[in-house]
């Protein structure tokens, strides 16, 4: 099995890799992993294929370093990519120079995708990651739509730490939470569905801490991981990209919240990336569907979905859709 | 189950934290996982309590910030401890003011053991590791000797994966590699032992390759990766870590390599803390004995464990045992 990762130089890259090495993600599989970034960043891969190396982990067949100037190469015959690869928000920089940054990268990507295998699977963990997905999945031709994925699992695990910790329970307790919409501030994570010991979690906690506090704490807590760190999260978002990735290669028939190209469901913006439960039915990724949602739940999915037609506007302004 | 890792600010230990937290270590034990670190690291050492949360492990039964300045309440009744965190060299310095730095931070980390429970064990990979193994054993004075183990995993994992390259075989088909001495570039990769595919590896690859290349390559690794990355090892001494503390939990009854303190097997220096193969039996770590060495192999293992005799005599010019 081939599988790459962009940003391989980068912190989440480096516990991604390691991950992957260990065999948690594609379990049996021995996997031949490709390291992919900036020219720039060429001994700092080589680095970390050392690391790989010195770790002696028999998933590992083998480990390539590539760089961003050789992905038709790097891309030959690939199962699985990881994009963790993108433009961080610098200071001062407007959302849409973030977005058009991004675009480049992303339709270059998809473009040297034509090279992996027609069932190659792609997790975009590189923010802002639905949009990102979007453009990869538009520049892929011959990749199907239902083969692309934008991670939200952080944020469903970000989301069922915070109710463990207020109702007093083990994160195990903590059941059918979801994330709706995009990966950003205005996603919605979805209380009224999740479960504490089975109880819905809007009957176990007091409801005005769940949509006042709750959420906000969900929806900024990467800004809060980096206000303490002084960098972005990296181990907890490489857990995240490695958990999703093994559910999407194991077919997980137990729903999870991930982002693909939206059908409609739940009102969202059929065409885009939106993140809402999942789950393998049928021979491929479907929603979960026949969840009610009350008023409150759709005015806070249809918040995070206006996100996502906007960041499409803006992408179709600068032509790259 | 209470478990501290000190250095847990920098990156061996972050990625440590990570693996205890994913349940890889302490395999079925929820772990209260305790964080200590210099007082000036306390907003990184949130950053990566935030993201343990944020992993939703179920392993994790909470997570404790403490600074250096608080070691004997981080310490109270402590199960296991990681002793990542030492005292770096930096240009210029010389070994013996290495020493003299680490030995303080040692001194002070086993009177505070005071306060662990009487199992409690003790794994020392801040370097240099078998010397401040050594001081900590020396002053945590309620703690039996045979609970104090210093890491030389790495290195056998290393081994391993040179052994594979140059045999053209996965990880998994070297078996019998053990380290011999300190954890330094005077360190005995014992290829003579050492098996491919069950086959005495100086049957299987070239001698002088074996006696000039591997084991150069093996002792240096550390210093090769730190000129590509321009770091030090970090993932890869993490997974050595956990693996060793598994191990020990475990009460591995397999051989592996790790330095404890010598009753004199292989006429190693007795009272110091030196690596050969260990295993559980009789209730306790034991030498792995009734291997034979030629008089190559034990050169190269006296030559080892001269250098830690000359460290304990600069740790005793300097009064710290």
């Amino acid at each position: 099995m081939r599988v790459a990762i962009t940003g391989a130089a980068g912190q989440i890259g480096y516990h991604l890799a390691y991950a992957v090495a260990r065999g948690e993600v594609f379990l049996d599989q021995r996997v031949t992993l490709v390291l992919v970034d900036l020219p720039s960043t060429i001994n700092a891969m080589q680095g970390v294929k050392m690391e790989i190396e010195d770790g002696a982990m028999s998933a590992v067949a083998s480990v390539e370093v590539r760089t961003t100037d050789e992905l038709t190469d790097a891309f030959e015959g690939l199962d699985f990519i990881f994009l963790v690869g993108a433009f961080p928000r610098q200071k001062g920089m407007e959302r849409r120079d973030l977005l058009e940054k991004n675009a480049q990268i992303f339709i270059e990507t998809g473009q040297a995708l034509s090279k992996a295998n027609p069932s190659c699977q792609v997790l975009v963990v590189g923010n802002p990651c639905n949009s990102n997905c979007l453009i990869v999945s538009k520049h892929a031709r011959h990749l199907p739509k239902e083969q692309f994925f934008a991670m939200t699992m952080l944020d469903q695990n970000r989301a069922e730490f915070q109710l463990a910790k207020k109702a007093g329970v083990g994160v195990s307790d903590i059941t059918d939470m979801y994330i709706y919409g995009n990966h950003s501030a205005t996603q919605f994570p979805d209380f009224y569905h999740a479960k504490v010991k089975q109880v819905q979690a809007n009957l176990v906690l007091d409801e005005s801490w769940l949509k006042a506090v709750f959420l906000k704490t969900v929806q900024q807590r990467g800004a809060e991981v980096i206000k303490k760190r002084g960098a972005s999260s990296a181990a907890s978002a490489a857990r995240a990209a490695s958990q999703t990735a093994a559910l999407i290669f194991n077919k997980s028939q137990e729903p999870f919240s991930v982002a693909m190209i939206s059908d409609g469901a739940y009102d969202s913006p059929a065409g885009l990336v939106v993140s809402m439960p999942y789950h393998f039915q049928d021979g491929r990724f479907t929603p979960v569907l026949g969840l009610k949602h009350n008023d409150h739940a759709k005015h806070c999915m249809q918040r995070s979905y206006q996100e996502l037609i906007d960041e499409y506007e803006q992408l179709k302004t600068l032509g790259v859709l």
